[in-house]
């Protein structure tokens, strides 16, 4: 199916009027940004710029597409249509770049049509993938170096979770429950077992849960994680090394108080020998309670609502707005969404130490002089419809990683806060 | 592509340690509800069933995938994925039913092997869908007859987008501004304009939001709805009517104190003399905002934020759980998650005017005495894997309605709450 029908209806509508008049073929620009992050929120993090670019590439109306906008539009628009393909100029943060409050995240350049019509597909694309990495990035600075794996999908619909695996990935997690983010982003798919299965071994004399584990660790080796809570925690660890020995890979806890589990749990490992058998804990995680658990001995977090969800964030509010025609900013006046007008770029200012001070905006192409040497974060994404940043997603990873490092400490505490740094509009 | 990979990777291994001592093909029945409502919700509203039923059908591993399990799994796991298809029974409540605590949404028979592969799909589909119509269903409630609009794509991932705008339509809106949602579902599909629109009709002079709108009138007609607040809501509500007359369809006010503007944008229209034309609002509405705005002349709600991320409440948090192995009642016992055991079905009991008092939930096929009578929830979806319960928006539209009208007034309160009615558990 074509992604072109992902989107509202008046982008066609509008499309359709400003054809009727000329006006559609008008040099636009429209950027997407955040005017505020989240409530308490003390940076962003841009994901979804890859799979934007993937979506541009398929963006065409086919006949099926053609046959919906015949409902409502004029032939001239199904003209139009029927040969689209965004021939424009593309320009954005890279992915996995930190954002802050009108961060220009994406400026995309062409004709109006062709620029109007990208709205909602790119807002959809950025604000749940934002989302996700942002929560995500939270969770890895509270796990503090531990490893995180992604198991939301249960909890989302089936298609944004794969988009979640990516994004928490690229924000430093380490692998993902998901088996189609596996195969379509090479998203490292890791996996436990269930309480089902353990149940399924039932027999006329009631659980036998030493039988699960055997079988579980006869197809998938001693390397593999068993589940040890369905009944009795220190019974499950009892028979866990019982079926698979000392070398066993790890056991998982997904209910009661993971801390003090995680404790016994570990002595108990340590007293029947399998001191390196690794602790995995899952069960209502989110950054607060994996930073709660520094202190107690886990290997392994296993995060699911709370990352598919954004953790109280479930999209990163960005809107898409033209700022500019025929090369003169445009801005509204409706109240409370003042936007500013004209194409602009950013950079970020640094201090020597490399820590963060402060995100300047400017008009494209003229950076304020004390903004010269500092990053630039603006960078060429499509050019004449193609695209020209490569999509790599570990290139992503490491820029979530630098970012973090970059921020001021007051950056990375959980609690609500400002953004970690002031953004500077420099007026046109 | 299949559906089959959108599943958490550990369901396949659980089937491949399963088929490998044959407990794969024991018998087995998995429940999928919520233990409890999202914190202070009154009733929930169930969604996705027709999504589930049709992803159920194209539930197939096609060569991608299997390569995809090739890499982790035995080739007896492959063998068995290669020709599968779900050949058990399914039951669950109808689309469009209200769910509360417990509530056995929908129960899955058949082999160990064929329910397991099920879990992460379903639960996606329902926990996403549910999430939707029941923050939806609140809204409609609370817009007490005015009608509604989805308008929320940009704000979720683009596909969850498509589900969302089904499940809002389903919970009781009029429509959506979803291109897709229009052609898969046949949700109507509606539009108005954007300020990028308005502000393309700038030109050396500035602003020219007069030509917006005739430009506008005369590519959509004079029923068609004007965005009047881009730059002066009194002027933009002029300039409205000189390009239209008095026949104008609607303006829509997408900022500001909405209260305040409605009443002063009607009494305008009125002196106008355009008192047929009707007054959109939209702009971070949720329920509360829409029930605030019922004193208001305002005649639509634009719904974005809100409903596509379940207004606080984005997954309806329903688990998929094995309660029956081979004829047994199966539960677990980890702390705080207690399950219970034994396929179940459920009834509700309603005094004679039709409002509702309980939710009995009981072992399947026996009833208790005091709920013969009573209206059976739970009904036939699938058979021998074929599908036996039509797909129908419209009838799943209606069950919402008359649900609604069925809750205790209590129920309807927009308040933080318990549960409307209590939920009943028989014992096996």
């Amino acid at each position: 199916m074509t992604v072109a029908l992902l989107t509202d209806k008046y982008e066609l509508t509008m499309l359709s009027a400003a054809l009727r008049d000329g006006t559609a073929q008008r040099r636009a620009s429209f950027e997407l940004f955040a005017r505020r992050l989240p409530a308490g929120r003390r940076y962003g993090v841009v994901a979804g710029t890859g799979r934007f670019l993937d979506a541009l590439a398929q963006f065409r109306f086919d006949d099926a597409a053609l046959e919906t906008v015949a409902e409502f539009c004029d032939p001239a628009t199904l003209d139009y249509l029927r040969d689209f393909r965004f021939a424009g100029d593309i320009d954005g943060y890279a992915e996995g770049e930190l954002y802050f409050p009108d961060s220009p995240v994406l400026s995309v350049h062409g004709t109006f049509a062709e620029c109007v019509l990208l709205e909602t597909l790119s807002l959809s694309i950025f604000n749940h993938d934002s989302a996700i990495a942002s929560a995500a990035a939270r969770m890895v600075s509270a796990a503090a170096g531990r490893r995180l794996i992604e198991m939301g999908s249960r909890r989302t619909h089936e298609r944004a979770a794969v988009a979640a695996a990516r994004a928490a990935y690229i924000a430093g997690f380490d692998g993902t429950s998901n088996l189609e983010a596996g195969r379509r982003y090479a998203v490292p798919a890791l996996g436990t077992s269930a309480h089902a299965f353990t149940m399924l071994y039932t027999g006329p004399d009631g659980p036998d849960e030493p039988a699960a584990f055997r079988a579980q660790v006869a197809a998938l080796g001693v390397g593999t994680t068993l589940l040890v809570d369905t009944y009795d925690v220190t019974a499950g660890v009892a028979n866990a090394i019982a079926a698979a020995g000392t070398e066993l890979g790890a056991v998982r806890i997904d209910s009661g108080d993971l801390g003090v589990l995680a404790g016994q749990v570990r002595r108990q490992l340590d007293e029947l020998g399998a001191t390196g058998t690794r602790i995995v804990v899952s069960g209502d995680l989110d950054e607060f309670a994996i930073a709660a658990l520094r202190a107690e001995p886990v290997d392994s977090y296993g995060v699911g609502t709370s990352l598919v969800t954004g953790s109280g964030a479930p999209t990163a509010n960005m809107v898409y707005k033209l700022v500019e025609v025929d090369g003169r900013p445009v801005t509204k006046r409706s109240s409370n969404k003042q936007s500013h007008g004209g194409a602009k770029q950013a950079a970020r200012l640094a201090k020597p130490s490399g820590t963060i001070t402060e995100e300047v905006v400017f008009p494209a192409g003229r950076p304020p002089a004390d903004a010269e040497g500092a990053r630039t974060l603006t960078v060429p994404l499509v050019r004449g419809g193609q695209r020209v940043a490569p999509d790599d997603i570990a290139a992503a990873r490491a820029l979530v990683a630098d970012g973090l490092t970059s921020l001021p400490w007051e950056g990375l505490k959980l609690s609500h806060g400002d953004p970690a740094i002031p953004t500077r509009l420099v007026a046109p």
